[in-house]
């Protein structure tokens, strides 16, 4: 693990909560992610992993401190690994918004001036990430995938982008049509400039009303508190339903009443969120 | 629910997790606390109360958002209130080492100047927070007492003092004999002064030692990781294995390789301590 500088490692329900830096390829910059790994992995018992995808102003440290989703990692015998949301790092553009920048990636690869320097986290998330993490930790090539808010737009995008990279994708909140709301605009417009073409490679109820081939679908959960401050100026997960309807994607919607955008949400459903990943990433 | 001012609200596992503000009549301060309500709660069908006690800078948050308690509480039918480690405000004295005054108010009645205006947090812990609780929410007088580092210190004190008002104790990573370590010295010398006498009214192995009476024990539990950082300087579990080993006291101090001093070692094991006050606190 030559590549790979460990910033801290805490004990957690029989395994590992282990922080690492490294430089990455895709971004040019010092990258940091988390990774959970349950007390059954070894080298002779690969197991699989969730990748967890944060909201705005997230770190890697979110999902792992809030979520409490390590118990049911050892229960299931899953890996977890969070990304960091941006580059970080003087040298990386930044701005003041906590909705552009630093904290703020979005998932996608820039392609717009002073960002696109190091703001290719789709590439890292999709590609980079899962191959380091592969050939540094005793895991296999199973993977699913999930994400809040903005990590929700960037789980359904990464996983309806690439199904054959990942077995199921989940997400919580998520911006479901960036193109549509204030959040999604302000950065793609800033990302990817003009160009409405590259907005729909990174808008999820377009990429899936447009999926034709039952075999590119994968099984799919959205879980939205109605409650949620963001719910109608924001999020829009009614949009996937409509698309997910259109094409027979196999996708379900829960809403929650009473439920906001918080991290009380994201801990009060993991569970079953897990045993979702669980019941496809855990057969062999 | 006139003196109590709401701060905040979330849906949590089916229960609801709110913040309020109040004035407090023992602290003569604004002071904050948390609650954790199971969804089974109402006026009808009162449940009991496990307080939690936080450690060093931290406020009524910390517990709620990373210990992940709210699980066990809807399963085993308890309500959780969390207080903050101290007053706070701009008239409420304060000091620039985290470890005293807010954030640092190691739950005893400050007898010197200038804690002693504000800093009673010992009555407020053990008298006017649980009246307060058992007054404006659906639970009855069935009470427990958890805490972490300082927070530990002042659970097994408060029950240790009063055990009339609780079933039952539990520590994680406790300080358990302050009058002996840094941490206890520095607060008991600002707060207490130079009266040893006082110092030992809230030196937690000191009180175990000096326990005669069976009808005055009830079940004690403590949790300590042996990664540790603060484990021989400032901890010293062993004080409290030796003092109830001498006395009889129905002690368990458990020992957990590899864990360390943070919220990852809590939220481990607070399935087991919430397991172990159920087993009093819901007996009807």
């Amino acid at each position: 693990m030559e590549t790979l500088q460990l910033l801290s490692s805490n004990r957690s329900f029989g395994g590992w909560h282990r922080r690492y830096q490294h430089e990455s390829e895709a971004t040019g910059s010092t990258m940091t992610f988390a990774v959970y790994m349950p007390p059954q992995a070894n080298d002779n018992n690969r197991v699989p992993v969730l990748y967890w995808l944060s909201g705005l102003t997230c770190t890697d440290e979110n999902f792992m401190q809030k979520a409490g989703a390590q118990r049911m990692a050892v229960e299931l015998g899953i890996a977890i690994v969070a990304p960091d949301t941006s580059p970080r790092g003087e040298q990386v553009a930044n701005d003041e918004g906590y909705d552009l920048g630093q904290g703020a990636g979005f998932y996608v690869n820039a392609t717009q001036a002073p960002w696109d320097r190091h703001y290719c986290m789709y590439d890292y998330v999709t590609s980079e990430l899962p191959a380091l993490i592969e050939a540094n930790f005793p895991v296999n090539s199973r993977r699913s995938i999930s994400g809040h808010s903005m990590g929700g737009h960037g789980a359904l995008v990464c996983a309806l982008r690439n199904p054959e990279r990942y077995l199921s994708v989940s997400a919580f909140s998520p911006i479901s049509q960036p193109s549509q709301v204030p959040w999604g605009q302000k950065a793609f417009t800033a990302y990817l400039g003009d160009h409405q073409a590259s907005w729909k490679e990174y808008d999820a109820a377009h990429l899936l009303a447009n999926v034709t081939n039952d075999s590119s679908m994968i099984p799919a959960l959205v879980s939205q508190g109605l409650a949620d401050e963001f719910l109608q100026e924001q999020l829009q997960p009614e949009a996937l339903q409509d698309a997910a309807k259109a094409t027979g994607y196999p996708l379900t919607l829960e809403r929650h009443e009473g439920y906001d955008h918080s991290y009380y949400f994201i801990a009060s459903f993991i569970e079953q969120h897990m045993e979702f990943h669980s019941r496809v990433l855990c057969q062999s």
